[in-house]
């Protein structure tokens, strides 16, 4: 119950919303801005002159309209003025990338683990940001980064970021966002560093770039060896009370006679419908997973190979069963499958939609859409850049102010600059 | 991304949440009020006469603090200035009650279900309106009633409030809100009358008024002849794409040997976890269901009978499943168990515990809390009150203004009342 907003606070999230919508959306006319805002003309042309001066956006003639007549000015992001940092501790590479506002990719690295098990978080840390020293030195000049996150395969707590747990990585209780800006320090003495569930990012990327822009209520539902879903509430991400929301990969579904799971319960969502109950329903090596081990067993059932098609098809029963539970509870518009989920519906999609037929109340699945990832393996590390992107797209000259301060010198002009996409692995 | 409010959104936000605070919270001095709602103490003096003048508040000297020295004023709610008509379609029982500001039952009336199945929607609309007519006859005078909400067992779409389906009155797509309306025209020419299902009202009940105070993420199950449930995030109510969230009675534990479920499916947790499952394991006869009869088979188990006793540890290991799987898909801080699952946790709390400890992710258990319903057989009613002041809450002064323009009649000063509680039955 607290009390309404101050003027300057009103000031501050309209720009924020401004921003915001130029970030997701791209190049927009001010009479857009003005009728998506609700705001009328003069109010927008304040805020994007406080927006252009501060470098975070321009005001360009627009890319070829097709119409007669001499085109409006567009507001677009400045790609070249802040950036994140977006690292994926995926389960078998990591990754980095500099992303600029806009969600342009500037540069990006990537890499095996290194060896060892369970990984020392201080390891893993200094090799990222080694990635992030190279990276840095390569940013427009005058470009800021004003955030950094990372997506860990567990279970995260919100809102400080500690791992409580990565079963494929061996940590718990690890505190990596510290061990990671203590090594990020040099380059980076002042910026948060956040820590979030690969699921949750996952979600929070189709909902913003995704297959899953204009929902505002939908399930993401990632699958590696695990399985994780992300929600969105009247577009904003379900936490729960410290973060654990989500962990749909731990609903039973077959509590008495199902497949023993990690977490030592049985008959798990996971345990059944996830990479090795499918591995090992089409008689592969179980401990051998990953997309191409997935995929393999699609396409081998799509040659007829009886034994891979059965697997597919029990799993995809499970992952029926299991989307429908969600539907039931979260009663979403939409739920996207991604990871190599995506793969696993590809090659079951009659067996999904039967037991979502069965399953899921009528009034739930009449508008229900399903639909796979859109961006591809670069869900979680796009949903990573969103959330190192919050605080400034939040409150944008407040944040400027801060890192300008901190760092105790006035930025430089914006410089105009290519996106790049590298690969170093 | 819409854009932030004016300076007038701003007031009329405070009011409301200087009134909200006060109808929660009882009566509560202007310096606490001052901290609680962040604003300082010359703007709680202007709020606080802005509602006293419209009369929806008073100030006065508290009840014996115990303190010496002399007592400062608190601000309390005036339960005889707006009240709202609460209704609840219960399975066994109509019921409807005139709620003032504060949540103070100012009257209420009840009657078991006219005869007749399908039930026509007109006549229960009707007999609710004879209540409505005789107990809004009793209320105080210069009163308004500012509000209608009725609580329903079954699926019903946000935000019109059509009623989708509900399996015990063989309702199917009814605007039961456009027959109530009608019939309260008469008395209620202009209020809204807003309908609701009875978990989620259970759920807004015990969060403001019952055991759910101060938690900010729960799950209120509610048991009956089936289980539903309302989902509090972040201190709001779940509802969904179109208003059907919560449906966990739906939720599929079971599904290849589960008992068949009244929506087509097998294994649903209603199916599983029921009243009937209850009665029928119990040896009962499965369609005489309800309080007494599974109170009967709680009672029985105490007594050492040992199929009641087996009946409910297995209800209780299915029940223990089903809040597992929403613990983990929610990670709520409190799964409060409301209706006949109160009775059903009391004689089966080792079996639920136990199917907690094996099937929720350790962290997500950690600080979970495990509780029954508060507020007892009123908890739907409430609830429904609390859903009909929601607007009043909102925009106090602009509420009131519509109201007294659509009468045509200045309001009277409000009038001392007592609070009393009827039954007719």
């Amino acid at each position: 119950m607290k009390a309404g907003p101050s003027q300057e606070e009103v000031r501050q999230h309209n720009l924020g919303a401004l921003l915001r919508l130029v970030h997701f959306d791209g190049p927009t006319s001010r009479a857009v801005l003005a009728t998506r805002l609700g705001l009328n003309r003069s109010t927008i042309l304040g805020l994007v002159g406080d927006l252009a001066a501060a470098g975070l956006v321009r005001e360009e003639l627009p890319q070829e309209t097709g119409r007669a007549g001499r085109p409006s000015l567009v507001v677009r992001p400045e790609p070249a003025r802040v950036h994140v940092l977006a690292v994926d501790l995926g389960v078998e590479r990591l990754a980095a990338a500099l992303i600029g506002l806009g969600g342009v990719f500037l540069d990006r690295r990537e890499c095996p683990w290194p060896d060892g098990h369970p990984q020392d978080p201080a390891r893993v840390a200094a090799v990222l940001a080694g990635f992030a020293h190279e990276m840095l030195a390569r940013a427009p000049a005058g470009s800021s980064c004003v955030g950094v996150a990372v997506a860990v395969r567990g279970i995260v707590r919100h809102p400080d970021g500690l791992v409580s747990l990565t079963p494929n990585m061996g940590w718990k209780g690890v505190d990596f966002a510290g061990a990671f800006a203590d090594r990020l320090r040099p380059d980076l003495p002042d910026v948060p560093v956040l820590v979030a569930n690969e699921a949750n990012l996952g979600a929070l990327a189709e909902h913003r770039r995704g297959i899953g822009r204009g929902s505002q209520n939908l399930v993401y539902l990632h699958g590696e060896i695990g399985i994780g879903a992300g929600v969105i509430i009247d577009g904003e991400l379900l936490r729960g009370e410290r973060g654990y929301a989500g962990e749909v990969g731990h609903m039973t579904v077959n509590p008495y006679r199902g497949r023993p799971c990690g977490c030592g319960a049985r008959g798990c969502l996971e345990a059944e419908a996830g990479e090795r109950a499918l591995l090992e329903a089409a008689g592969r090596d179980g401990r051998v997973t990953g997309a191409d081990a997935v995929r393999s067993v699609v396409t081998a059932a799509d040659r007829g190979d009886v034994t891979a098609r059965e697997a597919l098809h029990r799993v995809g029963d499970w992952l029926g069963i299991g989307i429908a539970n969600v539907a039931n509870l979260f009663d979403p518009d939409l739920v996207v499958l991604g990871g190599t989920l995506r793969d696993v519906f590809l090659g079951s999609a009659a067996q999904v939609r039967s037991q979502i037929n069965t399953n899921t109340l009528a009034a739930v699945r009449e508008n229900l859409r399903l639909r796979v990832s859109e961006l591809g393996a670069d869900t979680v590390l796009i949903g990573a850049a969103e959330l190192a992107f919050s605080e400034v797209l939040s409150r944008p000259l407040e944040t400027l102010t801060r890192i300008s301060e901190q760092r105790q010198g006035p930025p430089g002009p914006p410089r105009d600059t290519e996106p790049v996409r590298t690969r170093a692995d």
